[in-house]
């Protein structure tokens, strides 16, 4: 409701932005804060914070005085260790000319869509995915095309020939965010390769956005890595991998990620940097090193609890019988629909009233979400058993 | 010179970010890199590190665990305190509810151009100006308008009429940095007012960049404080304010800045600041409460220091018969042409070679920059007259 004057004032923005959406997973999180004892399993973290390995070398460096401006593209130990993370981790070299470090995997994905479609070209994307995706597309003045990944016996999937009929003439990119927020879904490396092929034929961007590519889960639960476009592509091709430290190393609130692109890109991405961010803190960056440098032993114990996480939420939610859901192949959401319930939103908010629980609605992932929640199980077992627990109340 | 491949690759993203001009200045510090004895007055900030009553706060948030996402806007307590600190430099109420603190003062501007300008508007733009501000414009879709001050004999000023009737059909908002970067012009209030007149009647936005506002000097070079746009204007009008952190409490490398705006675009704000990177690390920002709060003895410091530069940097250039340059009213920078020299990228190169001196060439701050250098004198007087020192081997 805004009075005379906001309107006077929102009539000479930019329509795209004037209408840009809130985020529906903001909205319950603002909603929540009203409640002290709330457990929060609504965004994309756990409830442990930063270890002490990563805190202290970004410690050493403020002590040391590393705030001034710094290298636009990254530290290059930085660069040095993310290219031999990914080349160890994928069993593929990525040369660190290609690796550029941004404020998130948000920033990675904004100076992304600013490249590919600002200014009306088209982005296709399955969804349900995490709206910060298409509403940043918005954002640049891009539109993007929504094709719903589908629930089906085994799990979610995407039709990928309905993926690809979705291209037109103004596509310029395809966003795949697998293993996927919210629904679990996980690409296979033949239907990577046939969109890979398609993209070549057209001249499309990849942007492939593999922030959860270590939370993966074989089919007997035990932990996995999904395949990534990295392996099946050269170096010169159009692909843009989005990543981030938010996940794997519980640095979510440092705002640090990075991206792969071809080394011909690079001044580009180092303006987009320079003239959207002017580049990551370095006392932060130094942390960020110690995070790639030694946090395997960190992000086993992370994975982990992510695997068990699984467990727990699958059995236990297996006893609400209004409850539906596949138990997810990736990622660490569980996605799940409650019967009788088809506004995601209000039983949101209903949830976070009644069992003073956070969850988030389906309907703020776009088509395909409207009837779900998502709960994000990545927390200590304990946690989550007590947030399962209140949410008996209104699922049991 | 790219290669074909490399063409094959960029003819497949948006013109205007293909076309997006590298940073003049990175340019040169990048260059000055092979140097370690480099003494650096290329960049806006000084040879002091962050002082540990900021980073303390900081270092206890962050081991308090303030690692995970927080509120879009800004920590309240922030918010808060920015309204008061702006409340009473200006002796003019600043609500805390105008204020959002982004990723830089960089953000700030980027945030509002993709609001005012994305999508072919215009914004018109004094310059010399920092460049981020024009290629961040390019950079959202916009087009801009650069209106040249002059160099007379009592400084840099700007024709009003001159930048008034620059403004046409298409024309969203004026962009005004005063103080300025790079020339230390300093626009009067009565300036102001006629073009707040001028603003009000055509609904076109002012964008102030008041980043330089306590980094002024009156006629005998003592210290002063610039006129503010908020000090002229109602606070629900088309007005946004930019700011940052980066120079009153040498925290340029933790890229917090601030903008005000109408309470009116809450939301609208909230939501750039989601899309484009989802705040300002929770624990970063406690320091900056610390320097808000606390840093006034501080801002002493650095404001002296400023003054004592730029008597410094008057004196001392006054005696190179070569160098022209009008004493700065504002801001911490000498800007300077110098005889016989019309290339000012290629000079600031061979200065970097010859004197291992790093200073900014005026060509990277648009038109009426071409024939200048900029120096930095925001540093310590030994540093600094090392730096004057090691130039008279070129401007001597």
């Amino acid at each position: 409701m805004l009075d005379k004057s906001a309107e006077q004032i929102l009539d000479r923005i930019q329509p795209q932005i004037a209408t840009l959406p809130a985020s529906g997973i903001i909205e319950v999180v603002n909603y929540g804060r009203k409640y002290d004892d709330l457990i929060k399993l609504y965004v994309g973290e756990g409830n442990k914070p930063t270890p002490d390995f990563i805190n202290d070398a970004a410690v050493a460096a403020l002590r040391d005085g590393r705030t001034f401006y710094t290298w636009q593209r990254g530290l290059p130990p930085l660069r040095d260790a993310l290219g031999s993370y990914l080349t160890n981790l994928y069993d593929t070299p990525v040369d660190r000319e290609r690796i550029f470090v941004t404020v998130g995997g948000m920033q990675a994905v904004v100076q992304t869509m600013q490249m590919l479609v600002g200014d009306g070209a088209n982005c296709v994307v399955p969804t349900p995915v995490w709206p910060n995706i298409y509403h940043a597309v918005q954002m640049v003045g891009g539109t993007s095309t929504k094709v719903p990944l589908e629930l089906g016996n085994d799990g979610w999937r995407l039709d990928v020939d309905k993926l690809l009929d979705a291209v037109g003439p103004d596509t310029r990119s395809i966003y795949i965010n697998s293993p996927g927020n919210p629904t679990g879904w996980v690409m296979s490396r033949d239907d990577m390769i046939r969109v890979r092929d398609f993209a070549r034929e057209r001249g499309i961007w990849i942007v492939s956005d593999e922030v959860y590519g270590r939370f993966t889960y074989d089919d007997r639960g035990n932990l996995a890595t999904a395949p990534s476009f990295l392996q099946i592509m050269e170096p010169d091709e159009r692909l843009i991998v989005i990543n981030t430290f938010s996940k794997n190393w519980a640095m979510s609130g440092w705002r640090i990620g990075w991206l792969v692109a071809p080394v011909a890109l690079g001044q580009t991405y180092e303006s987009l940097i320079q003239y959207n961010t002017s580049g990551v803190a370095e006392f932060l960056q130094h942390g960020a090193l110690a995070a790639v440098r030694d946090g395997e032993p960190f992000i086993a114990q992370v994975l982990e609890q992510s695997r068990k996480g699984r467990e727990i939420v699958c059995r236990r939610f297996a006893e609400f019988s209004r409850v539906r859901f596949a138990p997810p192949a990736g990622a660490f959401y569980l996605f799940f629909a409650v019967e009788g319930e088809t506004d995601s939103r209000q039983l949101a908010l209903r949830i976070i009233d009644e069992c003073h629980v956070g969850l988030a609605p389906g309907s703020a992932f776009g088509p395909g979400g409207e009837a779900y929640v998502r709960l994000c199980f990545a927390t200590s077992p304990d946690h989550l058993e007590d947030g399962i627990d209140r949410l008996a109340k209104v699922l049991g």
